[in-house]
């Protein structure tokens, strides 16, 4: 009934999609298995892509080849730039989306994606022969086979929902848990865990009064995700901000002995940084109020998401508390806030390429590695999907740096230091944030995606034109000069000091209060220059002016870490007998077994002075 | 939380839609609960609406200010006006739609009607006092009180699935079954009974041969279903027609020791005139292959319905079997078909207006009653939801005529005769069929749409417009004359006999040869007078011309029958002490309580000389 498939990918959220696409465009013949043909990419939570890292991690999974990128584009009610006062390593694009927009064009798109193919059904186990995987068995009773298998659950294994004191089975309201697999994986010596995550409860916007709220508009001219030529409206819709305040917060304490989050009856840990409302009160006990973000989930639906106020506690507290929110006080809900808990799989068990340590051939991407969010959910299906190809075809595998991705730093982290709660990505995570920005992930990662054959020839060159280019302008401004009479007066109207002789136009952009375009009216060469190029090539000769000192300090430092990087280390080698080494270290060393120095230097509990072991040990 | 409502409808399927706009747009406060605000309005089965009879009925309801023949138009892919060769009264528009639009289309236009709230959640019990419906009960304990209630379950109420020898619980293929309304009827007295449909396997379009199967296209010059000016495209999609062929036949027999038709597994009776495709070798073994159509989802997706080919045999059996079909040869399937059984409860507990007798403001609407087909249950919707409005604004009851709609065919049949398997529309369920078209619904039934407040005065209108012009192109007819001269040369063209003499126009559109829009050529002021109509007023005016004596036999016939079914019986009437009724119609009569004598006239078990008796009685 089926042939033998190269990859079968267990679920279709952001991670499974990504994974099938991936696999599939590089040649692979890809099975998607998903419960429900009509929930593919189901948003679950927010309607929204992006944000501060996020955004990033969209980009680069755009610039590697993935869909994230180009379904957001498609799906766009609202697009900001994030952090544009800060420098461009903080900026970060984010969108509100079209719910049912998101779900369908990702569908389409995997359906014109000629080697994927399709199967409704729920996968309750794995066929394994020689701690290898090769296929899986579904409820109805199939079995498929397939040389590798991306398990992409998300919330569904062993989903259990909270609603005050109410708990009942499913992946997400209204639809199944998935069982069966959590049992089987711990059969075959797999450790698992359970966490929780949360969603706020859906209103009914005609019933919100939003003349007293503050209106949030997207980007006048406005950014996308993808750095293909995906075409893009201007129409976008509005979003609000209201606040709750000291009797929204009294109201929901009255909930709290019904919370199964204070009451004990969720075990699992939800995810820090994206607190439920409950949780923020209790924790921020110091503050008065909470920002909410009233979020439309589409172009023409009056569903509106209530962003800032996920919570379990018993929906007549979330209702009451609610409607004491200005502009809530007449509010309809469609639907309460739930908490859900869920099977994971502490990520130390797995490889760099996402590949089990335990069994060969299977890979876990997305929130059964512990991780929260559609942007590192998707980027990981992106790099399992990628892995999988690469091994059932005898490839090289794809490992992403920390230096060169975020997507990189998600992997380390995670299959290095293993997470105890949701993980969710930063800034502050990737230690060479500065070369990690939105405006580079093309550069930094299209000729990657290119040697994978999921960038084509035209894409990259484009890349490199844009590289060739904004170098272009870059020169142009070190040899061009400006003289006093000539930019005097705009450096005025721009608050910044005048020149007391001429200089090159360079120094000038390198000034915090001039932009480039601003200097095109005090220097017709420029002007005229500049009129080639489109807005993404000059903003990254921009970018490259301002900031290319502290990005030229952060490559140094990146070279001198990469020799320690780069030292391999045998996956044999016995750190049993050495001595000079920490008890902790040497467990945790054995544990994990770090493909590089680099790897092991970022074991929470692995010191410099263990690494000077390790490192005297194999320059013998 | 929640306000007490004029009117809870449970279940977003095609009933529940109906019956929560039409209380609605009448001016009830609706709230219309569904166990996933992301599945309202899913078409379970096929995606296509109308075909015989089953057209006419949604033209009745867009005719009376429902909203299905609009969200068809607004999701349609490909249209047929079926049985043109036969007379008007056999005219069945039929539509493929795109399953994700119309879905979608639904939930907008239910967004946009003032008056219907929502709630996500699924019903578990009804509030009860006095033998009154006041509200109803939630699985995550809410209590939510309302003046009446409407039931449109669907196959959710204790849905179980079967593929082969496998079961599973659900109300749809991924979706949970709904659990604890069925037993708590029960215990109000109801009799519930078990029913069971079937769905077919849908496949990946990309894997089919389409150039061995035949075409089948839509109409040239598309009509639609609603009369309101819902705006149409041309563009159409293909659908294709194959055969099943003996070594198809084969390969399912050797299914049918694990099919859970044949081996008792399933208890309730499935729908005899859209049976599964193993039921149609079982019960016409001479027949050596069945027509298959292979009917697109939606614009874009790739995914195929294969109609005439429902089934519950093993999957691999389905998959075998499907392979050997022309064309399917390398089919890959994205789902098995299925059979499903629900319980329903027997609808002759129910009153004309679909309230239930044993618990008052309690109404009933769609496959819970029985019924198969999103058009029956549609249907039954709104004229739930009307009656529901009516009765907590203590207003008249709708009850539509047989002699004046399909719908009021459906209903009075389900309400007197019940049914033991799942009842379908036919044509030839309505003895005045001639009458009941799909060209003169709007004239039929929007005085009573407009009367009810769902049809606004500029539609009625149109209507009354539309009935003066065809009877003025109709009396032009009759009094302007054509000569031998002018039209024999026409005539011969179109095949039917020259004129010896002159005569009105009006005899020659009689002829079945001859259109009113072919005399144009040979009549000048013909082809003026119908320049300044529609296509639908001048087809109106020619069916009256051809079909005109027809139509008054069949008036007159209902006029006869009317004055019999007019005739009210008190609803204390006491059959016991009529000794000259036979012992079945006694039964029945007291079983049922007919509300007139022709509604007694139609319960299989009363015979026209027990209707005698009644008469005999009645005018003492």
């Amino acid at each position: 009934m089926f042939k033998q498939y190269d990859v079968i990918v267990v679920g279709a959220g952001h991670a499974g999609c990504e994974a099938a696409a991936a696999a599939a465009n590089m040649g692979s013949s890809v099975l998607l298995i998903t419960m429900n043909m009509g929930t593919i990419a189901q948003m679950s939570c927010n309607p929204a892509m992006g944000g501060v890292a996020k955004g990033q991690i969209v980009r680069e999974i755009d610039a590697l080849g993935g869909y994230s990128g180009i379904i957001t584009d498609k799906s766009t009610i609202q697009f900001r730039m994030l952090n544009l006062s800060k420098g461009p390593a903080m900026w970060s694009p984010r969108a509100q989306t079209d719910r049912m927009r998101f779900a369908e064009e990702w569908r389409l798109a995997l359906e014109q994606t000629p080697n994927v193919d399709f199967w409704q059904d729920m996968v309750s186990g794995l066929l394994v022969k020689n701690n290898t995987v090769v296929g899986v068995r579904t409820s109805i009773g199939v079995e498929i086979e397939a040389k590798a298998v991306v398990l992409t659950n998300g919330t569904f294994l062993n989903g259990l929902i909270h609603i005050g004191e109410k708990r009942f089975g499913g992946g997400r309201t209204g639809e199944k848990a998935a069982t069966g697999l959590t049992e089987q994986l711990v059969e075959l010596g797999f450790e698992a865990g359970r966490m929780k995550t949360g969603t706020p409860p859906r209103v009914d916007g005609r019933s919100l009064n939003y003349s007293v709220m503050e209106e949030q508009w997207g980007d006048e001219n406005r950014g996308k995700f993808s750095y293909t030529d995906t075409p893009v409206t201007q129409d976008q819709r509005c979003c609000w901000i209201t606040y709750t305040n000291t009797a929204v917060h009294e109201t929901l304490k009255e909930g709290f002995e019904k919370s199964p989050m204070f009451t004990g009856r969720i075990k699992g840990l939800g995810p820090r940084y994206c607190p439920s409302i409950e949780d923020k009160i209790n924790r921020f006990a110091e503050r008065d109020r909470h920002q909410i973000f009233v979020e439309p989930e589409g172009w023409n639906t009056v569903e509106i998401y209530v962003n800032g106020f996920s919570t379990s506690l018993p929906e007549d507290v979330q209702y009451r508390a609610l409607t004491q929110i200005p502009g809530f006080e007449n509010a309809k809900m469609f639907r309460p806030g739930y908490a859900i808990e869920y099977d994971y799989f502490p990520p130390m068990q797995l490889n760099l390429t996402l590949e089990t340590k335990l069994i060969s051939n299977l890979f876990f991407a997305g929130q059964i590695n512990g991780t929260t969010g559609y942007e590192e959910a998707g980027s990981q299906g992106l790099i399992a999907g990628i892995n999988a190809h690469n091994k059932v075809h005898d490839k090289h595998e794809l490992i992403l740096k920390r230096s060169e991705s975020y997507i990189g730093v998600l992997i380390d982290d995670l299959v290095t230091k293993g997470t105890e709660e949701p993980y969710r990505m930063f800034t502050s995570r990737a230690e060479h944030r500065l070369l990690l920005r939105q405006d580079n992930a093309d550069i930094r990662l299209s000729p990657i995606g290119h040697e994978l054959g999921l960038i084509s020839d035209e894409r990259l060159e484009k890349v490199n034109k844009k590289i060739k280019d904004s170098d272009d302008i870059v020169a142009f401004t070190r040899q061009k000069s400006i003289s006093q009479s000539e930019v005097n007066g705009l450096l005025e109207e721009l608050g910044t000091s005048p020149l007391a002789q001429g200089v090159k136009l360079h120094a000038l952009v390198s000034r915090p209060q001039v932009t480039i375009n601003d200097l095109r009216k005090a220097d017709t060469q420029l002007d005229e220059l500049l009129s080639n190029y489109d807005t993404e090539t000059i903003e990254q000769a921009e970018i490259k002016i301002k900031y290319e000192s502290y990005f030229e300090k952060e490559m140094d430092i990146v070279e001198r870490m990469k020799k320690m990087e780069d030292r391999n280390i045998d996956p044999d080698f016995n750190y049993q007998t050495l001595v000079s080494l920490s008890k902790e270290a040497r467990e945790k060393l054995i544990r994990i077994k770090p493909k590089t120095l680099g790897q092991a230097s970022r074991i929470s509990g692995v010191s410099p002075s263990d690494i000077s072991v390790l490192m005297v040990h194999m320059s013998r």
